[in-house]
């Protein structure tokens, strides 16, 4: 029996990374001997001489720009990220989810995903319930839920998909529908035949070796698939030998690993990976973990496996089966105690768990064995997406900072999506608005706590300040309620915007009001764990940036401060009616956030894009309506309040190209307030009136 | 008669920049008026509502990511320069120069083009020889010569063409070769018919206007036409007013600027242009400039254009013919007065200069008259060329960093060029080295001065050596003979990398035979006079970068240094066979030279990268044989010394990533010279040597 892990890498190897081995070239060098090293060749794709391509076209490939600039995490496909955890002997985890039976079931499961994906799981999965229309296009499908896992919360996952009285159109159609929606991966299972008395079906789906022969036959290498081991034999089989004789079959046909189902006991798992491997079974088996969160739970779940819980266990969950925490604690316990016993036999590297939908047990066992990790370094300094057609992205214009999954949204039928640079975006069409308020965009809050934030009844445009005013220092209102949200900031401030908590705060007070804004950096390390992002040994950069909603007068008086600070700031303004200013002559995109990494070409993944903006200024606007007036009666005060904004107020955005130096912005609001309340006197020539003596900001030097 | 500048919009107009009128869209926000300004129009191209292109294809075309980046002189065509520096009430200069009789003339002509090219002319111009075979692809030919000025200078630059006794065939042959050649602008003539005896020709080409119309015809738009003015009419033409209809005619036919025959008093200029407008003649007039150079040179020209010498500039000249230094003077006093009188008349903006293919007396008048201008300031960090296939390009890899034109070579057959993002290189056909020595790669020196600067004998690796080092020290060799260039450094150091001239002096004496560098760059401003770029306003960065060929007992020792520097420093070492080695893993660029400018994406002209850098050794290597080792008998100790240093030496080169602390390359190989002069003593197990405490590289911190 080999000693090695029972991670193997599967058969389907397209590794092609680059394990230099210095020692062997550097004796091939010492001795001046031309040898063409294997691990160069892998290196530099190229003969001796140098020379590839020569006969080729030469640059006319649209690879040129497509060489992904940032970690392979984004492009690597599960199973290679698989071979590279293992191979680094790193640990790893991922999350099993049911899709929810209700709408509101679903906006919260996506939350969860949100909150559970930051810890860092290597994939989740999500189980296709049969009875429950899975591959339909509603908000609850299983199919719905694993693309909202991809393509919104950027998570690597699997989907269950079972074969057992489908036809193969149909299945053929639901495999095809989970390409189209970007989801990559597939666990094959037979599923539960409806009735006692199936029998085998000729040349239909009867075994899940079926299924993912139909898979491979009809997509190729196209998905990664995944299949179920029984550590202790199927219920159905007739054997354990022969039910092992069963997944050989399957991973011969086709499969890159295996996920186990629960089992009590770390020997059972041990036990049977050592008979797998004893076959000839070489691929990634991974433990299905399952933290017992609770006796009905623990109870039905074994019922469905029928499989039996040892007498050791259920000795001690009896006593106490009617106390949740204590049954929970227990759980806990219990399975780091066994998560320990998998890790250390060295032959363990990646834990599945079985969440039930839930959060904290599971969480609380990752923590315990350290494997939930809270990255502070992101890919990139917005959500990404997981989706294949969007892996080489990395540019995103900057309004959508706080509604990336509305970005994905409005993009998702874009063809290729813009990488390394932005480039020219007269052509970029956004999705449009009306079918837009889908339940995964919709506001996590209900009416009435929207209501309590945001006001039962507005009195004046100044009610609304304070709106924004209590959301910046996360305070009550005035009628007691934290303002947790905005209609354009679904979650609490950032924390990197909370640097600048006292300066929102007091602009907000005046009507300035704040939907987007980042600080100046010059110069952070990559791992900051406020500002930073990419990958380790990097620096990065922001211009400051300022996004807001000002009434007509206000936008009159900035303009002329603006004047005072050209070059150096750039502005567009904007009303409902696309009623535009801005002194962006040639209407190039700005880049406002950009990394230096070692050994890689520039990122830039935040602009400010002239031409998106006028997408983006619709939504910002339609929001108001959408989210804040609709809550109050047609024709009350409240909601003419805040349509009075809407059709009146301008969408300003201010960029300060100067990053070395202090970020300006604040200043030129300050300007704005102090003309508003010291406006120079009318003069009767046309000469515009002198400003009372200000720094000039153009006379700032460099801080460095 | 209209008192406007003669320099006049053509009606070519294409003008799409953006003169945002505040005051007017101030206004209608004021009064808050939905109102759609004009000048908005031309910003957003959009409607009101914000759409544009919504039923449109999305982000599929490739113009996305080909949106320049930088100023617009680099993609305007001719015309539009003219116009907005025109508009901008600039001053400016064109220079005309006549092709070479000799290849030497050749590579001397084209040094010219590079000094003079300095001083910022708007374009230059290059006759067209019918007797010199001029649209041939011999070195000297107008063609030739034009095209190099395009392609491997830089210049904007006008092919003259004439016609007469041409057919239609050979005339359109010349224009296809020309467009495919990137030549934009044709000086469209008729030329001095063969013998006296010339007759019109039905349907063949008879005056300027037929080419005029045969440009138009075949190639519509593409080029910009400069037709001939007479300021005393053509000394062929029935009369002053034929002629002027002549001229009208040719510009009616879709000529889009004129340039005069040379004359001797402003007077004739100015009236001429007047009787121009006055007959609606509206493109822009150029005076034509000719600086008396020597009696000879005058006589000559004034008898080939068949123009008088005013009496009062002969009676200066006669007294003092045989002393070309007084003439020269009398001739830049005189045309800088001239120059003085058609620029304070207002009515002159551009003047075009007759350079006899000198530089001595232009370029003083054009000092005198505060034209000169030699701006630090150039689009990029290194030379551009001015193909309009090549007006996107934006990065490129930093080997050939001295050696633009080769680099400009061996690229010419692609299709398209970098921009933004060097991306996946691994399609790049680099031109063969076969067909590589043409006359404007060649060195510009002899044979025989090269022997003087890099020895008539070497007698060691160490002879070498000191000629790197009399070349970084720029003084004279043992032989006393200073060292200009080198085969990869056909100039002088560059000022960027003097500042860094007593380490590399130190290193070369060891045999680090340096002959690429550059020093770290933590955020200049733009226009830093010496290692500025880029548009004003901006800020330039640059990680430091080291290229050396060194033996392969020091690359042994190197390598070992180099682990201590691990990821802070990327390299890639390879020997002439192509024995490669790199701790660059992945194999992407790094981008070594970036700046980041008001209101743009991030620019990164420079990367290192891995597979051009395979090129680039094959290219490296060759010129010690090609340029070096046969200035030597074959079979000579000399030939013998540079023959082994090709076959067994290494080419590294070395980026330090960390940009904002101090370079460590100079530390590494300081850390290569220290345990090569204290080596280890072998030890019997594997475990390889410590070495002597150090200073950690990686401990150093941020300067900032």
């Amino acid at each position: 029996m080999p000693k090695s892990s029972i991670l193997v890498s599967s058969d389907h190897n397209t590794f092609t990374s680059c394990p230099l081995n210095h020692s062997d070239v550097h004796c091939s060098m010492v001795n001046n001997v031309q040898r063409v090293d294997d691990n160069w060749r892998t290196c530099t794709k190229s003969d001796s001489s140098g020379k590839r391509n020569s006969g080729g076209e030469s640059s006319k490939e649209s690879s040129r720009s497509s060489t992904p600039v940032l970690a392979a995490d984004r492009t690597e496909r599960l199973r290679d990220k698989m071979r590279r955890r293992t191979e680094s002997g790193d640990h790893w985890f991922s999350l099993e989810f049911f899709p929810p039976r209700t709408a509101s079931g679903a906006v919260n499961l996506v939350s969860r995903f949100d909150r559970m994906g930051s810890g860092g799981p290597l994939f989740i999965d999500i189980t296709w319930h049969p009875a429950g229309d899975p591959g339909s296009d509603k908000e609850t499908s299983s199919m719905m839920i694993a693309s909202t896992a991809v393509n919104y919360c950027g998570l690597e996952s699997i989907l269950h998909l079972t074969c057992c009285n489908q036809t193969k159109e149909t299945i053929t159609g639901y495999l095809s529908k989970a390409k189209h929606l970007g989801l990559k991966n597939i666990m094959a299972l037979r599923g539960d035949p409806v009735g006692a008395d199936w029998e085998e079906e000729e040349g239909g789906f009867n075994y899940a070796t079926d299924l993912v022969k139909h898979i491979r036959c009809e997509f190729d290498d196209y998905f990664d698939i995944c299949v179920a081991g029984y550590p202790t034999g199927h219920p159905e089989a007739e054997s354990y030998d022969e039910d092992l004789r069963h997944l050989k079959e399957k991973v011969d046909a086709g499969a890159d690993f295996i996920i186990t189902q629960l089992f009590f006991r770390t020997d059972t798992f041990l036990k049977f990976v050592r008979d797998c491997r004893a076959i000839g079974i070489t691929c990634p088996i991974l433990p299905g973990i399952f933290p017992i969160q609770g006796y009905q739970s623990l109870k039905q779940l074994v019922k469905l496996s029928k499989l039996e819980v040892p007498e050791e266990i259920m000795q001690v969950i009896e006593p106490i089966k009617d106390n949740d925490a204590a049954i929970r604690n227990y759980g806990i316990e219990q399975t780091v105690g066994m998560c320990r016993v998998l890790l250390e036999s060295g032959n363990v590297l990646g834990l599945h768990f079985y969440t039930l939908n839930r959060e904290v047990a599971t969480m609380e066992v990752l923590r315990q064995l350290g494997l939930w990790i809270e990255d502070p370094r992101r890919p990139l300094p917005w959500a990404v997406s997981a989706h294949p057609k969007r892996k080489v992205e990395d540019v995103r214009p900057i309004f959508w900072a706080s509604r990336p999954k509305s970005y994905i949204y409005r993009t998702q039928d874009w063809d290729d999506f813009p990488n390394g640079r932005w480039g020219n975006s007269s052509s970029p069409a956004f999705g449009e608005l009306n079918d837009y308020y889908l339940f995964y965009l919709k506001s996590k809050s209900s009416k009435d706590a929207l209501l309590k934030m945001w006001g039962e009844e507005l009195t004046s445009e100044q009610s609304v300040y304070e709106v924004f005013t209590s959301y910046i220092k996360a305070q009550p209102n005035c009628a007691g309620h934290k303002v947790m949200c905005l209609p354009w900031n679904d979650e609490p401030l950032a924390p990197e915007t909370n640097l600048m908590m006292d300066k929102l705060d007091k602009v907000n007070r005046r009507g300035v009001l704040t939907i987007n804004s980042q600080p100046t950096i010059n110069g952070m390390p990559s791992d900051d764990p406020i500002v930073g992002w990419g990958p380790p040994g990097g620096y990065v950069f922001q211009k400051a940036y300022l996004e807001f909603f000002t009434s007509s007068e206000n936008v009159t008086v900035l303009l002329k401060v603006l004047k005072k600070y050209e070059p150096r700031v750039n502005y567009h303004i904007v009303n409902v009616h696309g009623q535009n200013t801005t002194n962006a002559h040639d209407m190039q995109p700005n880049a406002v956030t950009w990394g230096i990494f070692p050994g890689r070409e520039i990122v830039q993944p935040t602009v400010v894009d002239p031409v998106s903006f006028m997408y983006w200024k619709d939504e910002a606007f339609a929001l108001w309506i959408e989210q804040w007036a609709k809550l109050y009666e047609d024709e009350s005060p409240s909601r003419m309040i805040i349509k009075y904004i809407h059709d009146n107020y301008f969408l300003v955005n201010l960029v300060d190209n100067d990053f070395p130096l202090d970020n300006c912005l604040w200043q030129v609001i300050d300007n704005m307030f102090e003309l508003l309340d010291n406006p120079p006197e009318e003069q009767p020539t046309e000469q515009p009136a002198e400003q009372p003596a200000e720094e000039s900001p153009v006379e700032d030097q460099p801080t460095k």
